[in-house]
């Protein structure tokens, strides 16, 4: 396998450590600068129409795109220990929460970030309006997380999943967005203080 | 279980076409008005706070809500025919292809609608400015989608899968959107013609 790789744009991350949460070797890595672009030449958009990173190159030549789709292909060879949960219903809760976070706090925290910074301005029809709409509903986004993170260690109850790796990427895209996480959040601050110390988080 | 039901919008047919298509009846259903702004009252923020449709409602009382998390549940419990694929690459390749066309088209037809639709300006703060943007790429998703049913009878190949719901309801979603689909691309309009013809999509 190879690893089609995008260095510390936040769906990498989420591989690389969904990776070391498994406790699975990463596979070779392919870098792919996305300052320089290279994940919109012609070449790429034939490993991945989408033009996203990363991607995982199966053995047979297989390319899978999509971040939690390569988590679950992983998820599915090495079952232990369960990130994407156990039975139907722990299952089915953990997906409500990590799309619950992705369309919400994440898809809106990327939005300031590809709408406002001006790193983007190349890449991106820049929206102004778009970015600023965005950040007006981050703080309601927050308040849906830190709720559950009142009653809860992790996002899904006593043990880490994927939607941690989520919710955390999304807390930590926040600094580059310049959007600062409010001081009366304190189970997000506790909660985020404790899976950015995890070895995992450097990965 | 109850499932709080949006009627004609694209997520809540999702839910519906996925309970037929698994052979599976429809649990009791409770209508919730979204032109009625019925998902946006206090009372419906305590079933979900994300205030989207639709939500299935378990016996134990918990609220089970995105599209793709009740499919999953619904998956867990009556995993005859597979929707969402068997072994670890053909599900890993199924969410790849599901999301996909969710982050692609599907987002895309998405944003047209509800930034540029004349009933969504009170639901909405529109920003007219990206709906154009998002109206310009649709041709780019479309050519993505028509690429993949040129070679397969279904998105993941022989049988359907989730994927093929999502892609058939984000065609069906044009339409409302006021976006044509061009007269070339004739192979989604084979397969979009097979599967809307299906019993399951009068759900």
């Amino acid at each position: 396998m190879k690893l089609y790789d995008g260095g510390r744009a936040p769906n990498p991350r989420r591989v690389r450590i969904f990776f070391a949460e498994k406790g699975v070797p990463l596979p070779e890595l392919i870098p792919v600068d996305i300052a320089k672009k290279e994940h919109r030449t012609e070449a790429f958009r034939r490993i991945n129409p989408a033009q996203r990173l990363p991607v995982l190159q199966l053995d047979d030549g297989t390319a899978l795109a999509e971040t939690i789709a390569i988590c679950r292909y992983i998820e599915g060879l090495h079952p232990h220990p369960p990130l994407f949960g156990r039975e139907a219903k722990q299952q089915a809760l953990i997906e409500m929460w990590n799309r619950r976070i992705e369309l919400g706090l994440f898809s809106s925290v990327s939005a300031v970030f590809r709408h406002s910074h001006p790193s983007m301005a190349e890449l991106e029809a820049q929206v102004p309006e778009w970015a600023e709409i965005n950040r007006e509903q981050i703080d309601d986004h927050l308040l849906v997380l830190e709720l559950q993170l009142a009653a809860n260690p992790f996002v899904c109850g006593d043990e880490l999943t994927v939607a941690d790796i989520t919710a955390g990427i999304a807390i930590d895209f926040m600094k580059p967005s310049r959007i600062r996480l409010p001081e009366d959040f304190v189970h997000i601050r506790r909660w985020h203080g404790d899976i950015s110390a995890r070895p995992s988080w450097k990965a």
